[in-house]
C-alpha cells in the first residue's frame, strides 16, 4: 500500500467510482493471506526486497509443505530453512521443481528467471561450521548473488586465509563464519574494504556457551566494517550480504 | 602491498636496482609508523576504505592531539569518537580546521574534497539514544554519506515511525538506534528493503542491563535484513551505512 | 478462615458450644485435605478467585488423574496445564466429562454452569508460539472470559498487527505472546489502553537463550501498561487477563 | 486518526472542500508535534489512557521543564518520574502549580478536576524499597486511584503482612514491592482474590546482583495471579494497577 | 594421624624400635587404599564424622557396587546418593542387608547399631520437590536424626505452612527445600529459631534456569538464620541438619 | 502469640473478660510497633532466638539512630551492621554505652548480661577479607559465642591452614571466609567433624566477578558439611556459627 | 615460508631461474593441501611443534578416518582427541597401528620413533574427572612426555594430596584437573614451584553450570603460577604441559 | 620443612637433643611470621620458586610498607602489583632503592644480583592494553627472564603482527594480551611453538563485559599451546612465561 496506490484509490472515490466505505475496507485489506498454520505476507517481497523465508524448525513436515505450496503459487522465488529431508519429501509432492540443498538444510524454488550478478563470499573457520556456511551461501544465491566460498581458513593458521585475500578483496560483501573464539570476523575485517556480516556459531565446547564466546568476539570486533547476526543464522548471513549485493547492480 | 608493488619490487630485484637484502627489508616495511603512544596504520585507507578512527577513551588528550595530527600529517580525513571538549581543545591546538561535534562527542577533520553522495538514514527510539545516533551521522557524514535523521520514534507510538517511513524507504542503509527493548530494529526491518544496522544502546535500566535486553532483541530480530553492532557503538553503526553507501556509487 | 467465622467460632465457645481446645483445633483446621501425592487447597477458590490448577509436567498420569479427580469431587471447575494426550486419559477414566485441549495441552472440567463476560483478546507473533497462546486461551475461557485471538502477528509485518487494531481496542485485557526479540508486547502496549499481560516464549533459538531476549525486551518495554509473567506461562497470562475481565464485571 | 476522522476527511474529499494531496497529508499528520528535545505524543492520552509520561534519567532540568512544560500545555495531567530537585526547579518555574513527591522522586500536576476512585495496595517489604513503593503511589493516585500502603512488611515476619490481610483483600489490584528474594509477591498472591503486580528491588547486595534475584522470583512465583514489571519500576506498577482499577468503574 | 600417635611414633622412634626412615615413612601413610576406582578415604569417619559417601551420579552399577563394598568392609553405615535400581542390584549383589529408597534415590546400610537422636525437620514447597527431600530425610536418618518431614507447605498457601508451625519449631534444625521462587526459606526463617539449611530445587521452568531462580532467593533471604547448599542436593541439607543436631547430643 | 497466650486470651473471653471483638483485635494486635521509618519487629527475638538487627547500608544516620534507640529500648541486646563512624555516633548520642567496631563495620549494645559459651572458629583466607571476617565475630560475639580467629590461611599456602588445624578441630562450628577462588571452605570443611559456614567475600577482580566465583565454589564444594550465605554477609556467617553454639549450650 | 626460502627463491628470481610470476604464486602456495572435508596444514608442525591434531566430536566416522590418513600420509605423529570406537574403527582400517585409548577417548599412531623425556605430571580431583585426565595423558606422551598421574587426590581430604607431593614436586609442570568447585588448581599451584595447567572439568551438577564454577575458581586462583584452558579440555592441559617439557629438554 | 630438615629433627631427637614434644613443636613451627596486617610466607621462595608477591589494591600505603619491608628483610627479591604513586612513596621511605614503575603500576626491589637469561615475548593489542602488558614485562625482568615487547599489533591490522614474527618465534614464552575481542592470542598461538599466556583485558565496552569477551575468546582458542589467567592479570601472564623461562635454563 504505497502512496501512488493511496491517490489511486482517493481519486476513484472522488470520482464516485468507490463509496467511502469500500476505501476505508480497502486501506484495511493489506495484501496478506490466512491459511491453517500462518498469515502468509506476500507483500513483503515488495516491501523487503525478498517475499517471506520458512524458517523449518519446530513445524512439522505438513504445515512446511502447506506454507512452502502456498509461497510458490505467488510465482517468487522460494526458500526454505533448517528443512529435514523429511520436510523436503513433503515440499517436493506439490513442488517437484524444489531443491534440497543437504549440507545447508535448505530447500528452494526457483521461478523466476535467475540471472546471478555481483560478488559474495563467504569464510568459514571449521569444516564444523560449514552447514551454516552452506544456508549463507544458497541463502545469497537464492537473492541472485555470485558466491565464492573459502571454507576451513580459521586464524590459527593465518596463512590460509591471507592465501585467499584476493579473491575477499574483489566480493562486494564478506560473510565471516565462525565458532569458538570467533577471531576470524576481526581478522577479516581489517583485510577488506567492504562490510563484514559476522555470523557466530554454536561449534565449540565449555566456555564456548554454545556459540555467546563468538558472538561476543564479534560484537568487540577491533575491525570497523562488522556487524553481527544470530548464533548459527546462516540465514541472515547471506541475506544481508546479498541485499548489499543487490544494491550496487550489475 | 599490493601485487603490483610486489611486483614492481621483484622487477626492480631482477633488474639489479635492488639487491635481495633490500627487497625483503622493503617486504617487512610495511606502511605503519610508530609515534609514542600508538603504533598507526595508515595502510588502513586503502586497505579499508577509510583510515584508522580514533577511539579516544581511555586515552589522555595529549595523546589524542598527537595521533590526531599524525593521521591529519597524511592528508586524509580524519575521524575521533568518544571524543571530550578538553581532547578537542588538545586537537584544535595543531589542528585548527577540526571540528567538534557536541551531540556526537567526535572530532572530524575534512581534508579531502568532500561529495557527499547517496542517502544513509538514522532512526532512534528516543532522547536518550541521540548521543548515539549522532555518532552515528557525524561518522556516515565524514564517510562520504548524505545522512537524514528521525529521532523520538519508538514503537510505544508506531505512526510516528510509519510518518517517517518514506525518507526511510528510500535510503540505501538504515541505521536502527534503540536502548530499553530494542524493537526499533524489528519494526523498521520489517518495512524497509535495505540493510538495516541496529546498535543496542545502554539506555534503560534493571533488567535493560546496561544495553544487554536491546542486544539480544536485535540479535533475535523476525525481520530478516537486520545486523547488529557493539551497544552503543554509534560509529559502526554510521560506518557500516556508509560503506554500503559508498559502494552503489551516486 | 474470615473474620466472620471466627467471631462465629469465639460466639459458640462464649456459649458453651464448644470449648477452647475445641476453637484452637478449629483455627489450625483450614480447608486443605491430604491425598497422597499432594496437599490440595480448596480453599484457595475463595482466597483467590478461582481453584488450584494442576501443573502437570513432572507428574506421572497417575498423579495428575488423582489429583484431578480430588479436585473434580469439590465440584468447582478444573483445570490441567502442561498435559499429555497421556494423563488426559489418566483423567478421563474418572472424569468423563474432562475436556482435552490438545493445542494448548490443557484439560479443563467445566462443572459450574459458565457464562462467559467480558472481552480478553490474545495476540500472538508466530506460529511456533501458538501453544502457549493456545493454553492462555484455555485459561481465559475456564476463568469465564469471552476471548478472541489473533496469531501470526509479529512486528515484522507491522500492517498485520494493525489491521487487528479495533478488535484489540476493545478487549479488557490483552495477553501479548511472542518468542525471539518479544517486540509485539511493547508495540501492542502503545495501541491500547487496557493491561497488557506479556507472556515471552521460548521461540527462537542461538541468542534467544530460551525466552531470555524476549523476556528482557518484555520487561523493559517502552510502552507503560506491560507486564510480564514466566517464560512460556501461557497460563498466567491467560488466568491475569482473566482475573481483570472478572473485576470489571459484566 | 480513528475511523471517524478517516470517514470524514474522505467526505470532505469527496465533496470536494479537500484535494487528494490534501488528504494524504493530512494522513500523514499525525497529533505529535516537534519540540527541541522530544517528540511529544499527545495522541496516546486517548489510545492508551493516560498521557506520555516524562521518564527524566538521564535528561537535563531544562529538557524536563521543556518538556514538562509542552505536555502541561495540552491541559492534561502531567507526570514526571526519577526527578531531582533540581529538575522540579526547573519545572516550577513555569509550571507554579506542579507538586515534587520527595521521597517517590515523582513531579505531578494536577490539571483535571480529580476523583479518587476504587482501591489500590501497596505492599513493600522493607524501608529500602520506600522510594519505589512512593513512586507507585504517586502514580496510581495522579491516575486516579485511591491508594493504601503498607510498608515494611516482609516475609520474615509474615504475621507483620498478615495484620494488613484485610485492607489487602478488599482492593481491587495490589502492588508488591520488594528486593533481596522478593518472596513477598509469593505470600501476597497466595492471600488475595486480584491481579498482584510485583516491582522487584535492587536493594540488597551480593547475590542479589542489583534486583536480579527478586526479579527471577517474581517471574517464578508459585501463585497464580502474579504478574511482573522491571527493576525499580514503581511507575510501572502503580500504572497497571491504576489501568485495572479505572477499567472497573466507581 | 593426630598428635598422640605422632607422639607415639617419636616414642618408638627414640627408643629404637623404630628407625628414622620407617617414622617418615609411617608419616606418610595416611588411612587411605586404592581400590580401582576410587581412593577412599576411611580416616575421613574420624576427621569429620560421617565416612566417605558415594556420589553415584556418573559411575556404572560395577564402580558403585564395587566402592560400596570397599566401605562395608571397613563396618561402618554406607551412603550412597543419586543412585538407580540398576546400582541397588550391583550393590545388594555383595551387600544383601543394603536398602534402596526409591523416591530418595539412595542406597543405605546399616551396619552400627543405630540410637536416632533429637530432632531434624524437613519442609518441601511441592510435590515434585519430594526426590530432594527424601535424599535429605535418608541421609539425616543414616546419620543418627529423628527426622519429620512436611511437605507440600509451598507458600503460596502460608496458612498450610503455619499448620505445621510447632513441630518445625521444635526441630533442632530445619531443612527447607523448595524450587521456582524458593521463598519457603525466608519464611521458614522468620518463623524458627534454629538454622535452616535451604535447599534449592531444579523444580520450574522458563526462568527459573534449573534451581538458580531458587538458589539467588535463599542466599538473598532476609531472615537471619539461613545458609544454603548446591541446588538439588538433598543429601547435603540432611547431612548439615545432622551435624548440628548430633552435636547438641540426646 | 504462642498456644498458650491464645488459650489464654479464650479463657478470659468465655469468662466474660473479653468480648468477642475484643480477642479478636487482641489476635491481631501482634507485637510490633510503627516508628517513622521502621516497623520494628520485638517479636523476632522470642521466635527466631535474635532480635532485628539493622542493617545500615542505605539508611541515613538519623535513621539508624532512631531504630538503634527503639530496638535498645526493649532493653535486649542490639546490633547494626554495615555502619559508619557517622552512624556511630547518631547512634551514640543516645546509646553511650553502644560500641563501634571499626573494622567489622558494626555498632554494638550489650543491655544484658553476657556469659559467652562454646567456641566458634572463624578463618579468613587473605587480609582483604578481614572486614567481612570481623562482621562474622562481632555477631558471633554479641550472640554469645566465645571466638577465635584465623586470618590469612589461604590455600596458597596450605601449611599456614594445617597449623591451625587443632583450633579448628575444637570448635563447634566454623566460619570460613574467603573471596577470588574460595578454596578455603572445602578444605577446611574436609579437615573438620563439625557445620562449616562459607561466607564468599568479593575480594578479587576480573572473573571473581564481585565473589560469584567464590559464591559457585562454595556451592560446590566437594566437603560434606558446607553450607553457604549470600556474599559478603559476614553477619549470617557469625549468626548460624551461634545459633549452633548455643543449641549446644555451655 | 621463512625468510631462508625467501631469498633463495629471490635469488633464483634474479637468476632468472624463476619468472616474477613464478615467485609471486610461489609466495601464495603455502604448504597446506585441500582434501574434502578439511584443509589440513602440514606446516603446523614446523610452526607449532606438533602437527595439526583431530578434534573428532561433529565428525563422523567417515570424516575422522579421512583426515587421519592425510596426516598419517605425512609420516608424523597423530592424535586425534573426543573420538568414538565406531570412529576408531574407520581409522584403524586404514591404519592398522593406531591406538584407541578407551578411557582418554583418543586415537594415536605413533610413527616416529619416540623417546620419551623429563616429566609432566597429572593430578585429578575425583574419579569422574578421570576421562579429561587421561586424555591430557595421552596428549602429553604423544608429544614425548613421561608422564605420571595421581587420581582422586581431592582438596576435601587435603592429605591424600600432599602424600603425593613429592612426585609432584619433581614434576616440570603439572596439570590439575577439577570439576565442582576447582580448587586442586590453587592447592597445588601453592605447592610446587613449575607452571601449573588448570583443566575445569564439567563434572558436577546445579551451581556447577557445566565446569563454570570449577572455571572461574581456577582463574581466581590465589597461587601464581597456575594458567587455565577450557573446560573438559584434557588436550590442551596435555599439550601445554608437553610444550614446557620439551623445551627444557632431556 | 622439607625431608632432610624432617630427618635431621629426627635424628636430633634420637640423640636426645630434643624432646619429642620439642619435635612436635618444631613440625608446627613453620616458616612465616606474624605481621600486624598480613602473615607472611617466607617460606614460598623455595616451595613456589619465587617469594610471596604483594598485590596492593585494597591495601593502604601503610599496609603496603609494612608488608614490603619485612619481605624486604628476608633479603630477597621484591615485587609488589597494582602499586600507586603514594603506595610507593610509603614503600620508599623504609626502602630506598624501591624502583617505581609508573605505567606498569608496580613497585620492585632487586637485592640478589641478576642474571636475565632466555627470552620472554610480550605482544599486545592496542595501546589501551599496555598497564596490563607493563605489568606483565616489570613481573618477568624482576623474575629473570629477558624480555622483549611488541605494543599495538592487534589482529585487525594483522601485517603488523606478522612484522613482529621473527622475534616472536625465538622467545621461550609469549604473553598474549588483549581486550575486546581477544583474538591476538589465538592468532600468536597458531605462529609460534611455545606456551602463549593469554591475559585477557578489560579493555572494550558495552558487550566486552569488562574483559569476559575477551576471557571466553581465549578460552576457546583454536590454536593448541595456549592457556588463560585471570582479566587484566599482567602478572599472572609475566610469573607463568619467567617461570618456564627459568626452568630451560641459560
Amino acid at each position: 500500500m504505497d502512496e501512488k496506490s493511496l491517490q489511486n484509490l482517493l481519486s476513484r472515490c472522488q470520482a464516485g467510482d468507490l463509496t467511502i466505505d469500500e476505501v476505508v475496507a480497502a486501506m484495511r485489506r493489506l495484501p496478506f493471506e490466512d491459511i491453517a498454520s500462518a498469515r502468509i505476507d506476500h507483500h513483503r517481497a515488495l516491501r523487503c526486497g525478498f517475499g517471506e523465508v520458512i524458517f523449518c524448525a519446530g513445524k512439522t513436515p505438513e504445515q512446511v509443505g502447506e506454507i512452502f505450496s502456498a509461497l510458490a503459487a505467488a510465482d517468487q522465488n522460494v526458500l526454505a530453512t533448517r528443512a529435514t529431508r523429511e520436510m523436503f519429501d513433503a515440499v517436493a509432492a506439490g513442488n517437484p521443481q524444489a531443491v534440497f540443498w543437504d549440507m545447508g538444510r535448505a530447500i528452494t524454488l526457483q521461478q523466476k528467471p535467475s540471472e546471478q550478478i555481483g560478488h559474495v563470499a563467504i569464510v568459514a573457520a571449521g569444516t564444523s561450521d560449514i552447514p551454516v556456511a552452506e544456508e549463507a551461501r544458497v541463502t545469497a544465491m537464492i537473492c541472485g548473488a555470485n558466491v565464492t566460498t573459502h571454507y576451513d581458513v580459521g586464524v590459527a593458521g593465518v596463512h590460509r586465509l591471507l592465501a585467499e585475500l584476493s579473491d575477499l578483496q574483489q566480493a562486494r560483501a564478506v560473510v565471516a563464519i565462525a565458532g569458538m573464539e570467533g577471531a576470524l570476523a576481526s581478522v577479516v575485517g581489517g583485510l577488506v574494504s567492504v562490510p563484514v556480516i559476522a555470523v557466530p556459531t554454536s561449534v565449540g565446547y565449555g566456555a564456548s556457551f554454545g556459540g555467546v564466546a563468538a558472538l561476543l568476539a564479534m560484537l568487540n570486533s577491533c575491525a570497523s566494517g562488522v556487524s553481527v547476526v544470530n548464533i548459527d543464522n546462516g540465514f541472515a548471513g547471506g541475506y544481508n550480504a546479498a541485499l548489499i549485493n543487490r544494491q550496487i547492480g550489475k
